[in-house]
């Protein structure tokens, strides 16, 4: 049984997302009248309570635009060293934006208000980047799907507010975090002064992030995302499959993060498995004994048609999602406990 | 009748293409699994008799990326005063590459080997950027239309190899050019280092655009476009739809031209136009007399359902397509007599 | 007679003012401890009834900075074709900035404020960069040394704040300029927000200029200084000089125009030369007859220890300063005439 | 008696090479017609047995130029979280070149051949900045003046050259380390692609550094300099503080080594200080006891006409250097003794 836990990127698009994608009316969104991404974008920032957003072909420009948004050349951002807008996005701070990083420990990812306040550099010494942007990612993809504590969210946020420092939130898989932790998408959102979220990781939609904000930040991403080349015509066809997963495919995420709970009991008893990182939502991260090769796991694991990734040392990486059923799960268990 | 002169970018998918969109099979492209962007990007490598090719969001993201490619900060880029990559790309050469502009007057926007040879500046100096790169655009957008002379981009061809300069072609609208000159598009190929092409102009799909060169240099486009946040997931959905184009959109160009042809010639004979350029392809361009609002006009005929857009001082751009028939073109000739 | 009228660079420090430079107290500058740079900034500061300055290597350095602080990546600046800071700093804006360029024609390099106001771009418009800074040379040297009308200037002045953008002054020769048309320097820099003077031209030091503007503008200055490489230890030596010369130099620049009007009547009246444009400071451009060399003329006057440059097609330019006095002028005239 | 132990940045130039810096020739160096820099650049470039050099105004310039002729946009750097070029140069690796970092933890800043090797990344993967510089700081600044290991330079070159990255050296005070561990400069060099050496720390000059390479290098280099504004007129009268220094200044810097031991094993003897880095060098860090205030220390040494630094949490660093004597150490230490 084809089994792909190497990333929630690739579902494809069911049968129903199809048909709504058809069916969808679409014009030229460079003039901004494809209605369908209008309606895309403004379903998404009434969702978390703002006032604008706009419809991206991928995460890593929603993140690479807010940052270039707040952010000018000589500009510090602060997140962990963890962090996707630092380390899977081709160096795009520095190149899109010529800004630097400071790169916070974190714990699995999740940086705390105490160490980013210890960060900000003084203003006054031309030594020194100007830190000028905190980005925080939730939930955290390296490190294995951790939550944020909604507590620390706010403290951080009280340090970006006392300094007047805006506040970036990575939601690739926000809705990830939201479903478990029961926090109003309004209320979350107001502690953030830009929002990416992403249509085609647990979702399932097949293209698209999107990004949102004030209504002039949203001028000035436009902006931006029109220089990256980001403008695409008739684009509804693509955001009709964001629509139709926002308002279908958020509430079944807990399935996903079942799954992932079972695999990561099944991988704690396994024997050549030295540790699994708590399974908090849809990721499991599992470090290998070191008898262990990472690569023969993976490939014996391939000829079985179970697919993941190799994730850092001795470790690996699989992902629950939406093309992923009981079946596979059951499937995936079973192979690995007889391996 | 609803008229939409403003662009050929406006164009809607066919249910045909819609159809083919819909069944077309896809995977995550960002690990390159995406059978019909594979498939996509071989064709059009192959339709120029290139060597690779990248599928991108759009015709502003294939140009910054070439150009990204190309040049360094510091470096500078030769092409027409009229260019879409410095008119219409939001500064992008500066923005995305660091890199200056020499801009040549040129005829309808179409410059000279003579222009360019006196453009290269002494890699010597360093009070001068470096140049780097000679760029044309065919056909010419703000140039009306207009068709480079195959001669003069040989010419201009030998100039660039002489100081080992790479030469790129912004072919948002070559299929129109190819159609028009009859130049097999494999010879033509043979020109240029790297061929951005534009599937959401005359061609009619909702999106996107293709990149094309090297093995090499498209390997290193992939990484300029994931950094600029152009990679998509199961983008074979809408690259499905240009590769519907590339197939079936191409000899039909011709009557876009006739259409034109009409609309130009009509366009002669009334007494408020003051001149039209030369029509060459699909877009028509006519300088208005002195006493006529170009304001007022454009209202007056979207009242009417016809719409086209202001183009400079006293002129006005109608650029036919796809969806425009020979019925759209009486009707507008007939209003435009009548106004 | 060594007579050397390439430019006003190549003047080289008196006694006078080595004496004074040597003596000068120094300091750390990187901590704004050197006493003499101190004293500069000041002086220059109240020179133009500003608030701060800052001292830097090059005229290069201090135009760069300034874009660099009043623009950001996709910004535009308006200036003319002939600038220096598009023309002769290495494709800086682009390369430092991220900017773009209009480039307005202008007479003998001065723009006008019609021009500007016509050049600027609908900031609404994702396609164009953002229109952000207007600047100004003056005196204009590939205009041939041309002054601007202080009431072009205002009008200039009041486009820009009509629209909210921040005028530059390129016044690497601005004291040639000043010392002709008699407006008080506090005066004239109420007109911008920004002003680069230059050290080591007329004035005579051997290294430097001087970036003036608001306390504000001068401390993010200071930091695009530091990343530049700009920032100096004991630069008080060299400060010296340039303390030096704008105490003794400005109003002795007269001699050098009086220099430049022989000149330029002199080759008014040889039957080789074309054209010579109206001196109105210390630089002569002269168009030569088809039928002469300019490459051999200059071989020619070099082998008797005259020398001036190629000033673009069939031109030359001829530079007075400190260093050519009227022997050396009667010498040139002389020979110039016998060739 | 006033004790600068802030850095040994803060030297001023001696009545010699005052008298030295006053007789030097100049010339226009923008044309490269100073005899005094020219004699400068070859004199460094020999010591290295390098081909050839460029005079910079600072440390920070050298640097950053040599990253902007190695690096582009969208490539990384690898060097100690430590380095000079990352901590004190205001984010210019982001901001001049556009480039990522890798941190390495590193010993006292100082690197290692495994660390440099795991830290290189697939140049395929797209979602990764391409590494494509290491760099090494000699002595090691920020590590209390640790010189490196030179078999682990070597083995970091071996890595370089089977990843075919160039080396760059940061070598502010590699004469420090170069008279320590007397490894001739010429054999050293050989281990780099690029060096920066300063003339203005240890060595005593005014102002300025020298950036080493090939030719090829130095041409691009100049033109990099170029664009900075870095460079300057009548150069050759700081350029002959640094020629004086490079002659005259480099078998001093032992006796700033042993009044740094001095220093320091003064100050392992003191019940409040914590611990004290190894001295190896010129530069001495120490660690005091968590009941003593840095701030008070460093205010009540000043009041007795002591300086030096905080250098981090609970640590404060001091430099020996030219204008520090022995009476200077003696009254320092007896100072710092009965507080």
């Amino acid at each position: 049984m084809y089994t792909d836990l190497r990333s929630d990127t690739v579902t494809k698009p069911s049968k129903e997302m199809k048909a709504f994608m058809l069916d969808a009316p679409v014009g030229d969104d460079v003039f901004q009248e494809d209605p369908t991404v209008n309606e895309l974008e403004q379903y998404a920032a009434d969702y978390f309570g703002m006032e604008a957003a706009l419809y991206c072909s991928s995460g890593t420009q929603t993140n690479q635009i807010a940052i270039n948004v707040h952010c000018r050349p000589g500009d510090e951002v602060i997140c962990s060293k963890d962090a996707h807008i630092y380390f899977y996005e081709g160096g795009g701070i520095a190149k899109n934006s010529g800004s630097s990083v400071l790169l916070l420990p974190g714990d699995r990812g999740r940086i705390t208000a105490k160490d980013v306040a210890s960060g900000i550099k003084d203003p006054n010494n031309p030594h020194y980047p100007l830190t000028t942007l905190v980005s925080l990612e939730d939930t955290m993809n390296r490190g294995g799907g951790a939550i944020y504590d909604f507590e620390e969210i706010k403290a951080i946020r009280n340090v970006c507010k006392s300094y007047n420092l805006p506040l970036h939130l990575d939601g690739a898989r926000v809705f990830n975090a939201l479903i478990e932790n029961n926090i109003p998408p309004k209320e979350y959102a107001t502690q953030f002064d830009s929002i990416s979220i992403c249509l085609s990781k647990g979702l399932g939609a097949p293209v698209g992030s999107v990004l949102i904000g004030t209504k002039d930040f949203i001028h000035r991403a436009r902006r931006a995302r029109k220089v990256m080349g980001g403008g695409m015509r008739q684009a509804g066809i693509i955001a009709a499959g964001g629509l139709y997963a926002l308002k279908n495919n958020i509430t079944r995420l807990k399935e996903d993060h079942q799954n992932a709970q079972k695999l990561g009991t099944a991988l704690l008893n396994i024997d050549w498995v030295e540790e699994v990182l708590p399974v908090q939502t849809n990721i499991v991260v599992a470090k290998l004994k070191t008898h262990v090769s990472v690569e023969e796991l993976i490939a014996k694991c391939a000829k079985k048609d179970i697919h993941f990734m190799a994730f850092g040392e001795q470790t690996i990486r699989m992902v629950t999602h939406l093309d992923v059923n009981d079946d596979h799960i059951e499937y995936t268990i079973d192979i690995l406990k007889n391996l």
